[in-house]
């Protein structure tokens, strides 16, 4: 008997926990599960985040896939705040999971129900980072993998993928393209397609970095959570994962909810585009370039959750060029000893833009996200290289 | 009132606690911290290592200088184990820190110090990942930091240390000699030299690598325990957690105190050389090579600590070549997921090696200890890379 059922995110499907799933049968969208509200003893001594097992998808007696992902830090950044000028801010800092980004959460969820339905293989399309964590946990499970990702991908990240033992193959284009080529393969060879929303799971491993945030705070709520935004996992996660905590009297009844603010490139922004023209559907971004390669998602399928979430935590949607988020990812490192991901650079700028916008209270007191480590973005070719040599 | 003493760990020479501190001023031989036996709730909701605060050098009010270090996983390895043909191997993933090595630990705990201390800036030669870890608690404490690398130092551990804003100087040559070249620009500066063991700190951050694994193996210790040592911190920081434990009763009485395993590189072995000769102290290696850089330490400070580590566990020292290393670094990771570093594969090597030599018993539970990432190791230029392009 599962323990959680499926629930399509745009319609009434619903199906069992137990059966394979991709997106709804019935319109294409999203399925997200569904649990009771279960008492968790968040204390328990596992250092990963099945530590939230009864909210999480992993049936009685199954052991889940895992490398020890999730219960990242939380560090506190006087001096970032004092710059930015909010009341207090936080860095989470997703770099310190396995291969180094927030990926991983939502791969151990995903492989650990591939592997109990028997999957003979994986695949994946990646912007980068998730196809070094499907590398991983498909290695940890012991499954075949298939990774298509765009040539443009950083070479670090493409160097573990291929260091993990996937079988890598590159293509022109970026994620969407790569995203097609993945559903013809997974169709002609049956491997399970783990694609962001494409199956349920991924979205259950990364509302736990919402839990963790409360847990972190110690009960307390944020004002604004700032997330850079791709496929939009990280941010459809934290909030269905605020939303349960809420529904199951984790949260205190008083508690406000926090503001979820999407952080894009300018280079590739469709989410931004779309909530400023009142949409709940984006269109998909022509032409998407930015070197924060997890934001190159032109036509995320999570569009219209992601447009929700906005409307429903009175949200906003904000993107700066690269050559801003490069200077703060700069300043975020220096400043925090965190090696921070252009994605998280992108996020801090983002916060420092609706100050001086008055898009954000000076009072409020802001977590950001850092998705990423820097050192997966960084190249031997580029001029910090050519520093480092002297 | 310090709540810990200095003591030589040669002569007879101790010091109180909260002093300024580097080697012995009477021998020249390294400084250790002794505490009395207190009571420690390992199990207080702090994701770092400074859980362990009441037996680490925090004095009462202070406050650590942390980026969440430690808590890393310890994998169960049940394919790897029947691969070497021993009862059980788990691989402790040290490259799950902050800057992906065990050196955040040490210098969690030295920066912690040195800031309480007053310290203007820190110095310090580095193999790799040293010179990583100190630009980012440097950065964390806020103070300026001066590394000191060789210039065959893997690139991106290199781009690490910019990256953060250390002020990196390359040089010709091996750590030993960018360990003369710190020492004098400490004289002339007057910043702390944060050197393996030039201070007694860095082994206090490392020891907590020893609770950790009893207490992720449910109070038991495992037959061996397996570490890749270059300086030497890690090895000793580990068996002087395993004797304070028994002093103070954390260990059941009847427990047999592990062997503690050195691996090396034939490159640069000379804990091994000297070991193997019955010597207590080790000759510097001459000309020293191994891609395995946390390896390439030709003349450790801590030979004579080392040294009485083995004799004092029944324990061993083993070098294999670095083109054994690199297959089962492959190994390693394509196993389990976890992205080994050259190290980490050594480790595993020695293991492979010992058994088939009858230096470790087919029956033994040994823990592996992967001190990095391989992500650390890898260069744009090689044939991974090539392959990755496809």
């Amino acid at each position: 008997m599962p323990l959680w059922t499926l629930h399509c995110s745009a319609c009434d499907y619903a199906q069992p926990g137990d059966q394979p799933a991709g997106v709804c049968p019935a319109c294409g969208q999203p399925l997200l599960a569904q649990y009771d509200a279960v008492a968790v003893d968040a204390r328990a001594p596992h250092w990963s985040l099945w530590r939230y097992a009864p909210v999480l998808p992993l049936a009685a007696g199954e052991t889940p896939v895992t490398l020890g992902e999730g219960m990242t830090p939380l560090a506190d950044a006087p001096s970032l705040a004092r710059q930015v000028g909010v009341r207090r801010l936080w860095i989470k800092d997703e770099g310190r999971n396995p291969t180094a980004s927030f990926k991983a959460r939502g791969m151990s969820a995903a492989v650990t129900r591939a592997r109990a339905l028997g999957a003979a293989g994986l695949v994946v399309p990646t912007a980068g980072n998730a196809g070094a964590a499907i590398a991983a946990y498909a290695a940890a499970a012991g499954l075949p993998v298939k990774v298509f990702a765009p040539r443009t991908t950083p070479p670090a990240i493409l160097m573990t993928i291929a260091a993990l033992g996937a079988d890598l193959q590159l293509i022109d284009g970026h994620i969407g393209d790569a995203g097609k080529l993945a559903t013809a393969f997974a169709n002609e060879s049956g491997w399970m397609n783990v694609s962001t929303l494409r199956e349920p799971y991924r979205v259950e491993g990364m509302k736990t970095m919402g839990y963790e945030v409360v847990e972190q705070l110690d009960g307390r709520v944020p004002d604004a959570i700032v997330y850079p935004t791709g496929g939009g996992e990280g941010t459809i996660g934290i909030w269905k994962a605020l939303g349960e905590m809420r529904d199951w009297g984790w949260l205190r009844s008083d508690v406000r909810m926090p503001r979820m603010i999407v952080a894009q490139s300018s280079g590739c922004a469709p989410i931004v585009r779309a909530f400023a023209a009142g949409a709940d559907r984006a269109e998909p971004w022509e032409n998407p370039v930015t070197y924060a390669a997890g934001l190159r998602v032109p036509g995320p399928l999570g569009d219209r959750l992601l447009l929700r979430v906005l409307r429903e935590s009175a949200g906003d949607a904000v993107a700066v060029p690269d050559d801003v988020t490069r200077d703060a990812t700069r300043a975020l490192s220096t400043a925090t000893g965190i090696d921070a991901a252009p994605e998280g650079g992108c996020a801090l700028a983002v916060v420092d833009r609706m100050v001086r916008e008055g898009r954000l209270s000076r009072d409020a007191e802001v977590v950001v996200f850092n998705t990423g480590s820097g050192a997966s973005y960084r190249r031997e070719s580029s001029d910090l290289a050519a520093e480092a040599r002297g």
